[in-house]
Formats: structure tokens, sequence, C-alpha cells
């Protein structure tokens, strides 16, 4: 590849063969119709057309994965790689995904496919802002220079008055977490506008910052209307708060970028409704893909699940997820902070870290605090003893012996 | 369901049966957490948990169709219908995402779920801006009082300079199209930059409607950053254009909804990345939720695909969707137009119509009007002509037999 292309790789399954199939997705996705015209010259071509860098194929099986207009005698399935010239879009990531994620899903030449990596030249990913802060700019805004920093969630995530939300921030922040969110869910609804609980939430947590010298980070959400967003960030900067949560995929690209470039808040991005994208093998987009769209939009923050967590992603690919967040986008030296969530107390703390090699995380509990039988500053303190026992690389429950509520929540979250 | 909640209809498979997996996904998107908490009072719950309305089991298989972290015996499926209280977002579509289509697709319980409607209360329709123009703002912008809006893309998709495009364009002009669009892969690249592309484009078609009174309408792909799409609205209102097109999956919502409230012009509304959401039968989100989304948010066009169209979209999904467009949002008259696409001849003219049981669409053809053996203004003659007989209902042969044009496009597209 030479700096000047952007590369997507496809696994795909096809009727016709996965030579034919990626012949057409590159025509369709550049200059071709499905007839060729004669003002398609070859100069055009030359300058414009996408390219096929690689085939490979994997395995061959008898029934489609997907329901196809067209049918084959077998299904041949693999991996495409396909190139187009930066030229034909600039440096525009929602140009970038209607190229490569764009009218190609449902094309009748692919009986399974989805987008599984993306390489940008260089010049693209230095045209895009990245994250303002990501981890080290976090870690300066909450005060931990080192190790996980501890997190938590508001629950219930909706249905709590902007005075029970306050009163749990206070609870909270006596625990000595360093960040608290929003739950995705919570709005800006009647029940709780937002307006009213940034101003409880931060007069609680400014307060306790003055006693304390530090200040929680609170990620307030404000996934809304884009005039509506910019009210919102002016708000919170002005009410001392340091943090803006958003629903990526429902802002979507345009807007992240918009509060990327309007606030000097970071960014909490929220991934609610990745799943749609990445949960089936035959169709969508990893989530590879997708983080890296997002750090180079401006995302600060972004949700990875957990080790041994609810939902139906395995550890690998939460890991791998993890690894993704903080690795550097060409061209700059930022890095994202991946955060972990989902059923995760002191167990999933030292494997975490083991595998990423590093603290730099952001480890949200929700039952692994409040449910410490110590309460939840004794939650929080058995957290950042699991992680103190990984960086000391002595195992969990040796550690325990001489720190009573690791002991205590070893055996509570067993 | 009372008014004051809004409802979503999911087809889900699951390990754990169907009622369960109802409850699981009313916890999560609403109150619950995966352990009851005490500040989960029935108070709280009676105002903002959601309900299960509906559970009807129609098929049971032995084997999950997504791979999922819990097994079963049995997998049951079938239909699945919640509601929530609208207080727990207000009208706010991103957030109506995020609770509708947010952490649920990857929940272990489920092995397949697809989110297939919607249905709104007339409070949150009627706080959203809903398309400006819709089909008769269309009509008066184009002056095309009655029948099918005839139109065109502009191929190759990519590669052509400025002057290439508006030398076409001029071409198309002549041969009386209504409706000329830039393929969704143009973007504002340095070989055929925007700014540039819409002063010749338009200095042609404003020519072109002092000479006839009636101005072809484009719509310019303006797909990009915020600000860069106020300042390209301000640009093409100034230039006497009369739409602008994005693509709606990468501006996203918050995108859509600023552009709405900030240009008069029509937005021409691509749905590209649609089938990464809406293929499989067994993930997602069908069009008609999609499709309603947009609307919402101020969609003014929207694509449809075509009949017997080269992608794997079976036809009696083309015109569900065609169908549903056309449909009213509950509390606002303006329907938004539906526009067929993808290798469109003379031949789908009339069952298109017939299907609609009425001629309120963009019908844009490529191949259907530039290869015509009588040149693009015999195509164009050809697909109005073909209209005019769906409409008095004569069949087209019959109708060819004293329309030479139409006679020639049938033998040529047969």
């Amino acid at each position: 590849m030479t700096s000047k292309r952007f590369e997507a790789t496809y696994e795909i399954e096809s009727p016709v063969g996965l030579e034919r199939a990626a012949a057409v997705i590159a025509g369709e996705q550049s200059t071709g119709t499905f007839v060729r015209l004669a003002s398609e010259t070859d100069d055009l071509r030359a300058r414009s057309a996408a390219r096929v860098e690689e085939i490979r194929v994997t395995r061959i099986s008898a029934h489609p994965s997907l329901p196809c207009r067209k049918t084959g005698e077998s299904y041949e399935r693999g991996i495409v790689r396909l190139s187009w010239p930066m030229d034909n879009i600039g440096p525009s990531l929602p140009n970038l995904m209607a190229t490569i994620a764009g009218n190609l899903f449902e094309l009748a030449e692919t009986s399974a496919i989805r987008l599984i990596d993306l390489v940008l030249p260089e010049s693209f990913a230095r045209a895009m802002p990245g994250p303002a802060h990501g981890i080290a700019g976090t870690r300066a805004l909450m005060g931990v220079p080192e190790g996980p920093m501890i997190g938590t969630i508001i629950k219930p995530s909706i249905g709590l008055s902007v005075e029970d939300t306050a009163s749990l921030v206070g609870t909270l922040a006596q625990a000595r977490v360093d960040f608290i969110k929003d739950d995705e869910l919570q709005a800006n609804g009647p029940g709780n506008p937002l307006e009213d609980r940034a101003r409880a939430v931060m007069d609680v947590l400014n307060r306790d910052a003055d006693a304390t010298g530090k200040k929680v980070m609170y990620a307030f959400n404000i996934t809304g209307e884009i005039d509506e967003m910019a009210r919102q960030v002016e708000l919170l900067e002005r009410l001392g708060a340091t943090c803006a949560m958003i629903s990526l995929n429902w802002v979507g690209l345009s807007g992240i970028r918009f509060l990327r470039e309007r606030t000097a808040l970071p960014i909490h991005g929220h991934r609610n409704g990745w799943g749609l994208m990445s949960r089936s093998p035959d169709i969508g987009m990893s989530y590879t893909v997708q983080q890296k769209i997002w750090r180079m939009a401006g995302a600060d923050h972004l949700h990875v699940n957990g080790l041994d967590n609810k939902f139906t992603e395995p550890d690998e690919v939460v890991m791998e997820a993890a690894r993704a967040v903080q690795s550097e986008l060409p061209g700059t030296k930022r890095t994202a902070l991946p955060v972990f969530s989902s059923g995760q107390t002191v167990w999933q703390m030292g494997p975490s870290a083991a595998f990423l090699g590093n603290q730099d995380f952001l480890y949200c509990a929700g039952g692994g605090i409040m449910s410490h039988p110590g309460g939840p500053g004794a939650g929080v303190t058995s957290l950042r003893q699991s992680a103190d026992a990984a960086r000391a690389g002595i195992p969990v429950e040796d550690y325990a012996k001489d720190h009573p509520q690791l002991a205590e929540a070893l055996k509570a979250f067993r």
C-alpha cells in the first residue's frame, strides 16, 4: 500500500466466488457501474478505482450464511482486502464510512460480509483531531497518576430523581471512587433533567474536591441534538464538571467531531448499539474498526465490556478491544482510555491488567463496590488492593492475607 | 399502550426462553441491574420500568442462530413487544435509540435479536421536525405537479472532474430529467471539490432554468462535519441549488436534525450502510424502523432500492419500504418521498406505481436513461410514457404501439 491509499479488510462469503465478489465490491464502491460506461476511461480508473489487494479463501460451504438473491453450487469464504485512493474522499470520516461500509452489505454477490479491519494513511489520521485528553489527560483531571482508575455507574440506570442522584454521588465520593457516570439510559427526561442533575451533582463534587483536593470525574450523558449538546457542555464547563458522555452511534460521527472541537471536556464514548454491528460473524463491522473511527473523531474513553461479563462477548474479544483502544493512531501519541464494565469485581482486576500489560484503564464496578460487606469505601479500597497485588506480581489470594477489604471482597464476589 | 409510552417490537431467539429474555431486556434497558438493588423501589419501577407487552413464540430450533455465551436445550424464537415510559427520555431520537437499540443486541440471553417495529406516542412525533418538504414540497421545487419524478445519478460514481460533471449535467438537463444526484461516493475530495462542483453545476442548471422555466433539482452530497455542512448549505442556497444530500448513517441522527433546522433545502437522505443493519434475519434493525427515525429527524427523500434490483433485497421488502416512507408520521401531514434506484428501467415503472397505488415517488435510472437507443432525451421520455401507461391503466406493451421511445426502451432493456 502506498501512503496515499486507505485499505479495508472484509470477511466475505460468496455464491459467485471471492474473486468475482471482490471485483464487484471494488467496482460498486468506486468507479464502476453494472454496465461499464464509455466515460469510465482508463485514466479515470487509474485515478479513482478501488483495487483488490488480497484474496484468501479459508473455507467452502454448501449453504449460504445469509439469505441471498444469487445462489451458487458452493459458497467460498475468506478474506478480501481492498484499497482506495485517499483523493476519492479527502480526510473525512463520514465519507470514509460511505466508501468502506456503504452500499455493499446488501450486494447479491455476497452471502456474508463483515468489515474487519481498516488501515489509513498517516495523512488521514493526522488530519483527524483524535482524543484531546486520552489516558494521560484523564489521569491528570482525575488526579490518579498511576494504577487503574476506579469508577462506577449510577444505578438504577433510570428513575432516580436529581436529589437521589446527588445523594448517591455523595456516598460514592466518600468511598473515594475516581469516576462516576450516568447510565446511557439516563438522558434528559423530565424526571431528572440534565441541567438540574449537573448542578446538584457538581455541587456535591465541588465541595468534596474543596475538602479532599481531588475532584471525582463525573461523566454526564449529554446525548442529544447538536445545539442542545453545545449548550450543555457550556453549562458543564461553567459548573466545573470534567467529563461529558455521549452515545456514539446515535449522536453520529459528525456530532462526535463537533463536540471534540466545541468543548475542552474529555468525551466519554458509550458504544451502545455496537452489538448490532459486531455480534454476527456474517454481517457487520468489527469493534476494531468502530473504535478506530471513534478515536479519530475525538472520543477519549471507550467502553470495551469486561472479562467474564453478562453479555455474550468472549473474553478474547474484550481484551483485543481494550488493546485496540490503547493503541496509537498513526501520527499521534494520544491513546484513548479503555473502560471495563459489566459485573466487574476484584476477581477480574488482575487478569485485566495482566492481559493488557499495564494499568492504564478505567475499571467500572457496580455491585463490586456497593455490595462490599464493609460498604462502598471498603469496596473501592478492595479494588485498589487487587490492582496493587497485580502490580506487585503477588497472587490476589496471598495479598488478601494482610488486606482485609480485599479478603472480604474475594469471598463476597466469588 | 397509553399515549405516554413508546413501544419497540423485536424478533428474538433465546437459549433461556422468550419470557426470560424479554424480562432481562426490559430490566437491562430500564431500571434493572443484574442484582436487584434496594434503591430499585416499587415506586421507581412503576415510574420508569420497561414493560413486557407481548410475547409470541413462533418457532423452536435445536441450534442457536448466533454464537452465544449461554446455551439451551432448545432455542425459542418469536416476537417480543416492550414498552417504556416517554418520561424516561423525553422526545429525543438519539436517546430513543440508546433505549430501544442500545446495549441489548449482545445479551447472552438472546441467540438472535432484531428490532422490527417502533410505535411512538403522537407527542413524540409532534416534537420532531419531520420532513420540511416531503412529497408536496419536492414536487413544487421541481415543477412536477403529478406523475413520478424522473431522476438519475452521476456516473461514474467517482473520478469525474468538475468540468466533466457539469458537462454531463448539461446533457441530462437537455434530456429533461427532473432530478440529478451526486453518487454517495462523490464527497468533497481534491479531484472534484464540492464548492467548485456546486458553482459549475448550478451555473448550468440556472441557465437551463432561465431558458425553460423549470429548474432541475440537483442533490449535492454534503456529507461531512457539522461546521462544514453548515457552510455548504449556505453556499448551495446562495447558488440557487434546491437540494442537499447526506449519508444518513455516517452523519448521524444529531447531524441530520442539525441540517433540518439549519437549511431550507430538502434533505436527500442516502441510506448507505443500511444493509449492515438490516440484511441479517438474526441481528439488527428493519428498515421500517430506520426510515421512521430518519423521517422524524427531517429527511425529505429516502432511498428504498428498486424492484428487481442488483442487491439481495427481495421485491416485497423494497415495496414495503416505499410504502413505509410514504406513510404519515403521527401528528404531521408531511410524508417523505421514496426514491427508487438500482437498475431501474421502463419495465419496473408500472409495477412500482401499481404496488404503491400512486406515482408519488422519485424514479432514478442510470442506464435506463443514458443507454436508450435514441439518447438520454428519449430515455427520459420513455420513462414518462411508461408512467402515463400505468396511470391510464393500459399495459405498457400496448401503450408502446404509438409511443416509439417507450417501444425502443422496452426492447433495449428487456
